[in-house]
């Protein structure tokens, strides 16, 4: 199993673009095969952190995910409305 | 619910001593009253970044936690073995 954290900053006036594009991830990256669970989540201190937890199978899940139609044309938008510290890290689980 | 994503960066050499203790904490963490799950992680491109992610009924379960015995003996021995720049977030889930 492969866990995604992806967690961005969005910009002053675009939670609710940012949200809208995460939320059609959210459906349509959770019908993926190999997609165990897919989540948002906000910072309670800080609602423009804004954070995607998702358990893949395995890498080939996530390379085929990287190449689908939604990815593709929704990942550089939500590249845009968010600071360039934002981050993504893939894990395994040790415990 | 409440969604606590601790990352660390280990020092280097420390990465054994980090364990063992995040394993106690996995343990008995995972035997308090309102703890969802709570799981480790490390990083597939660098085995020197851990991540906690844990998840919590509520606040008041997540505030018992940090009064526990394990929660104040092993933490700050695990501050001491990471770098500063290790962070922690509280969520709420969104979808």
């Amino acid at each position: 199993m492969v866990v995604i954290v992806a967690k961005s900053i969005v910009k002053q006036g675009k939670l609710e673009a940012f949200k809208a594009l995460a939320q059609e991830m959210v459906e349509k990256s959770r019908e993926e095969e190999g997609c165990i669970t897919y989540q948002l989540y906000q910072d309670i201190h800080n609602d423009h952190v804004m954070t995607f937890i998702e358990e893949w199978e395995n890498m080939k899940a996530v390379e085929a995910h990287q190449k689908t139609e939604h990815f593709e044309r929704n990942v550089p938008k939500m590249k845009a409305l968010r600071h360039p510290s934002s981050e993504m890290t893939l894990y395994k689980k040790l415990t």
